[in-house]
């Protein structure tokens, strides 16, 4: 490997150390745990779950790899907070969703050239992106595995 | 900048991240509250903040970067699980190591050029690394940047 691809690797296997991290847990969890609250007051499983979800399908077009397969989350699970809405699948449709859309990213990344990594995420403007050449999808990658080990060190708290 | 150096910034743009996040939980907390617990039964705030402090002193001598500066805190906090051993040292002894050692690794990782990061790092042999260049200090940095997102998770849930 080129010292880019090895750059570029990390970032990658830093990905999908913490996914598969997080699968564990979530293969490891029944459907009844969905509802314990990961601390008294605070969100449950379920919700986190479904946060995840829809924080991963938009980096579908975020990071130009496809369309949105699951938009109806957001309202549920992005634009309020947990116990707002009713729950608006069961956790069997987000287990799936959750697969499906992270088998897609991660295929996606997989064939990521250097070149690849550096392209400008898609919601950044050109006029932007020309001023500040780090706002890439690498950065976006490495945020969002960031913020899959923020909740996946509170989802193992209700375990 | 060049291609590598774009690629070794988003690791480093993503410690500053979570460590200034981190950094403003940490000093919002009073130290009353280090006594609290992320959930009924789990560890203190005073607990993890130790853990995260004893496991980034470890990265000095593993990043070739400097001597450990508290290799005090091991047995308490790395060794032991929370109440196992009174607590070593005041809050406020580790609020200061924590701000020691985290300086003194972001102006090192400040000054990394794309070849340091792809160093390997000190627990792994010649051979080893020879047989997997991704063993370097960017696999640790960014491994140990999940760690502290994993444990914010946690913290913030006990504000």
């Amino acid at each position: 490997m080129t010292n880019e691809e090895l750059l570029g690797n990390a970032a990658l296997k830093s990905w999908k150390q913490i996914l598969g991290r997080f699968d564990k847990d979530l293969a490891s969890l029944t459907d009844e745990q969905f509802q314990k609250r990961v601390a008294p007051g605070k969100n449950r499983l379920f919700y986190l779950l479904g946060h995840l979800t829809a924080v991963h399908d938009r980096l579908l077009p975020m990071l130009a790899v496809g369309e949105r397969l699951h938009p109806e989350l957001d309202e549920a699970f992005i634009s309020n907070p947990d116990g707002t809405l009713a729950d608006p699948v069961p956790v069997a449709s987000l287990r799936s969703a959750w697969s499906e859309i992270n088998n897609q990213l991660t295929a996606a990344f997989d064939r990521f050239t250097p070149q690849d990594w550096l392209h400008k995420h898609e919601a950044v403007s050109d006029e932007d992106f020309a001023a500040d050449p780090t706002r890439n999808r690498l950065a976006v990658v490495l945020s969002r595995t960031n913020h899959l080990s923020f909740h996946t060190g509170q989802i193992v708290l209700a375990k």
